[in-house]
């Protein structure tokens, strides 16, 4: 174990370090002596852009997705389609579709996914204020962008239960081959559903052009 | 890869903290946004401890350890045995040499290990200090305590021919067997040397008493 660090302000930037995810105290006091031997701006820009980020950004209250105002830039943007809105599980996932460039409708932000055994019910995710937004802003278009796993189909279902008395059609990611993975690896379970929802290659055509 | 950020603070923090080492954007993002989940007064303590530890620590001016004062404590401390000390690589090693509580005297930091592929000769070591240090201070030992590579090695023997005309003891750590770990699985180099600078086993007995 380390023990003494002659420093209470190495000690003290090795704590704070330390309470990040995935890095341990060793971790944490290669970081702070690389911090030490770089230049004196370098982490003072670290610094102060942790704590600038921190203080000043919140989330949109349409959304939920992180943002600088009361209503996120993707929420005021014009030129997007207002009337679709895709549903992720966190702000990353925002990032991560956004970075697709193949969904121009809003986001609504649920902030995890139904999940007992991890003590989240549907009552501590943004899923009331997404019904409402559905009757309030006249939707045309939920798409459920969960992942595939358990708890994401759960919330899936349960969210599809809560609109399903609304004049909204509710639209899920489609489960198939991985673009690029080899056939003989695909899992079972995928291979099974992409033999049942398989699609008109004329369609798949139309898509790409 | 992740393009857009939609907040240029957020974008701002992931660039700062990926340019630590081992950290890359998807682990930065990772990171910020675990920042902006948990209490702002996290973020900002982390922030400031960073800034903090980097504007006020600077280098012991005898040992070359950090310190926040000129000369740091270890250098300092009267208890410990001034007429020896132990020449590491880096900061970290004394941190590590230190949590032994193995070594009461003072310590000299090389900042690195001559290693002319890296572009790291004997100039850019805080060798010459070394040299003044054992003259002036009128040491009585100097334990290198290098790490047993090529490098190391190499740095060892220009010390210790840099030392030659003095009148002081240079002595390295012992090589051997590491503590704990079974005998087959040693390699071949170690067990060697191991053989080669056996001990007295009453010797050994008196060491641990």
């Amino acid at each position: 174990m380390i023990q003494s660090f002659n420093s209470s302000l190495l000690e003290n930037a090795v704590n704070e370090l330390s309470k990040l995810p995935g890095i341990g105290r060793k971790t944490a006091l290669r970081l702070a002596l690389h911090m030490l031997r770089r230049d004196e701006n370098e982490a003072i820009a670290l610094g102060e852009s942790i704590i600038e980020m921190r203080k000043n950004i919140c989330y949109c209250q349409r959304c939920h997705n992180i943002s600088e105002e009361a209503i996120c830039p993707i929420c005021n943007d014009s030129r997007r389609d207002s009337s679709t809105v895709c549903v992720v599980e966190n702000v990353k996932d925002v990032i991560t579709i956004e970075s697709t460039r193949q969904h121009s409708g809003l986001y609504h932000v649920l902030g995890g996914v139904i999940s007992p055994l991890d003590g989240v019910s549907p009552a501590d995710l943004e899923i009331d204020s997404l019904v409402k937004r559905v009757s309030d802003e006249n939707l045309r278009e939920v798409i459920l962008a969960l992942s595939p796993t358990m708890e994401g189909d759960t919330t899936n279902f349960y969210i599809f239960r809560k609109l399903s008395d609304l004049p909204v059609r509710v639209t899920m990611l489609a489960r198939g081959l991985s673009i690029g993975n080899e056939l003989e690896y695909t899992d079972e379970l995928t291979l099974g559903k992409s033999i049942q929802n398989r699609v008109l290659f004329a369609d798949t055509f139309q898509h790409n052009k």
